[in-house]
């Protein structure tokens, strides 16, 4: 893969936010030594760092009631080396559908002889591990994982750091190309084989959204990630004094972090959870308070932002979702302690114009997750170990 | 790349037409030793086999005033070990597209530290290189090559020869989708890795044809290419008496020739020139009349279909061009000294019922070029050679 070098970086505190890196193209060649001159404008990622870091990384693709099409394809597009693990909040009463999903998923596994992991959201076994080992944050009044794709997302880190992992990827189940999925992927593995500390994270900004309504128009920016764009970049502005456009990818579903980074950072619920990631990030190193982890801020957290080749065509699930990720979008930014006067303003005055919110209404705040690292691990493990068979792709054959 | 074994294979003559063969996973990892059971059912193609072919590889690009956006996903969808040839009709007067097209490579090019040849059909050293070489087979009465997609393709396939290329692979510059053409290239190379014999051919079959109306709906098989299969397979039935569905891939515009087999084969002119490639298999290496080539016919000749991940989704050209292709699809089938009265009466009712001819007319018989192999190809080379940096994307760096 070849990609931009990083030609701009804004420091904030220890974070270094690398403004949009383009992919130039999806395979390099052969490893080959570099002339010095090609390295100040490109990167060239050779094959073989990819793959060491790919395995290395878990691919979490969070589920719910997806078609089958869909998920076969996207998990076919997710490089070998990588471990897949599937979160599945989908049906299970009348028709089963995660037991269609875990078929699937062993179908898939069986003849392209690699390993998977697949869970439901609703697991009891998962429940209680997660309650013996001290991380009671995910869990509901019926003492099983709350609703929601965060929810998911961080048990499935959990799993990740169970399988003893360096990285973890998000990927969404929805995507129509699974060439696009690998690219994903590879960029992943890209941003992290650039990144000087351990502590870091790459955020996928898609080159094009196709609209589809009568013909194709290549759309570049959604409103919800234009709004939320501009007020983190005024939440940084105003604390630097200097304006600033670095921040592209507040919403970016699609999106890696190495599980230095993921176990000290606090996790917000539902569509909050990728704008947080980025507004923990800023609260934790910004510089304002004090830091959150003496280490991980000696090293700098290091964020990517990498522009795909291909465009990304998913399944249309309609606009209602996108006021509500708005909202709570914004009010992960509204809330942080970092939030001045004006960014409060630029905020209220956005959803306004939007229609998102009513004058009298209060932004929500977002629940907040403790960070990973709170959980006994040992024990987390111990608990679900004797289950991992029941989980496990390729096992029985 | 992960594929599946060829499970099924026709024998019609020394013609071998392996049934379709699904890729299952693009990304099968890093090079390793397989356990034999997997190879029953599945074949992993390694990295180094692909890049191994895609040295030895030209991919073709027919281009006439395509979207430049959509031209430049293309070009950075082809793996880098691959030469990139460019035939280009576009306009020339007025806006200069040709011009454009070339800066767009150029750049591209320049960035990504690889080697590309573009050159427009109407070139006059084009038409002169091959008047010179006593292959006049091209060109019109304005002594330039005719317009055609068939008659660049021709053009590029010499300067194939010309580079020395040992394949040759034809990809179209309208697809939205740079992980597509990615994928396209290496079933290219993945059949060539399996095929026996250095005779050889590969065409894609695209898992769904996306219909975009108000909605997607994942279209499997369009009309014409129904159509088209069902007669040619008529046409093998009838020969062989036993009834055959194995062609699939009648009108793959994605497909790829090794140059063995494609310095032996006749071209037709406009559409029909891809269905004309498998006629032209059989009527030489059918067994029917004496073989076109004997030390072809040694060997075998084999045809690869390989169905995509990934869907296709190109820019819609309207409808108008299809009955077009349609007829000019059944013309080769249709005057082929093959082909048996059922065949005949088939594809007349075919046509009737599709509205696509009037009972009164003649079906149009393909106008074909000789063989490549007639070229003087070192006369051809002297021509070009002393233009070829006018031709070549990194020339004067």
């Amino acid at each position: 893969m070849r990609i931009e070098s990083p030609r701009y970086t804004e420091r904030f505190g220890s974070v270094r936010i690398n403004d949009v890196q383009k992919v130039l193209e999806l395979d390099a060649g052969r490893d080959k030594e570099l002339p010095l001159h090609e390295k100040i404008a490109v990167q060239k990622i050779e094959e073989n760092t990819i793959k060491d870091i790919e395995e290395k990384m878990a691919i979490v693709i969070p589920i719910k009631d997806e078609k089958l099409q869909l998920f076969e394809g996207v998990i076919s597009g997710i490089p070998h080396e990588c471990l897949i693990i599937v979160i599945s909040n989908s049906q299970r009463k009348g028709v089963d559908r995660f037991k269609m999903e875990q078929d699937t998923l062993n179908q898939f596994c069986h003849f392209t002889r690699r390993q998977a992991l697949i869970f439901h959201q609703k697991d009891p076994v998962l429940a209680q591990a997660l309650k013996e080992a001290d991380y009671p944050d995910l869990l509901g009044k019926d003492e099983r994982v709350r609703d929601g794709k965060a929810e998911g997302m961080i048990a499935a880190m959990f799993i990740t750091m169970m399988a003893k992992k360096k990285y973890v990827g998000f990927v969404d189940a929805d995507n129509y190309f699974p060439g696009a999925v690998l690219e994903y992927v590879r960029c992943f593995a890209s941003g992290f084989s650039m990144a000087k500390s351990p502590y870091a994270m790459v955020r996928i900004l898609w080159r094009y959204k196709p609209k589809i309504s009568a013909g194709v128009y290549f759309k570049k920016w959604g409103r919800v990630s234009e709004i939320t764009n501009g007020c983190m970049n005024s939440l940084i502005s105003h604390k630097t004094g200097f304006e600033t456009e670095i921040i592209k990818t507040g919403n970016a579903g699609e999106h890696a972090i190495s599980l230095k980074l993921a176990e000290i950072l606090p996790y917000a619920s539902g569509y909050a959870v990728e704008p947080q990631e980025l507004v923990s990030i800023f609260e934790g190193f910004g510089g304002v308070s004090p830091m959150a982890h003496p280490t991980a801020a000696k090293h700098g957290i290091e964020v990517f932002q990498i522009e795909t080749r291909n465009p990304h065509l998913h399944e249309e699930k309609g606009e209602q979702h996108l006021d509500e990720m708005l909202l709570l979008g914004l009010g992960t930014i509204y809330h942080s302690p970092l939030c001045t006067e004006e960014t409060e303003q630029l905020i209220l005055s956005e959803l306004l114009q939007q229609d998102a919110i009513n004058p009298s209404e209060a932004l929500p705040k977002p629940h907040l997750s403790a960070p990973l690292k709170k959980i006994n691990l040992k024990r987390f493990t111990e608990v679900m170990e004797k289950h991992v068979k029941s989980y496990s792709a390729l096992e029985g054959e």
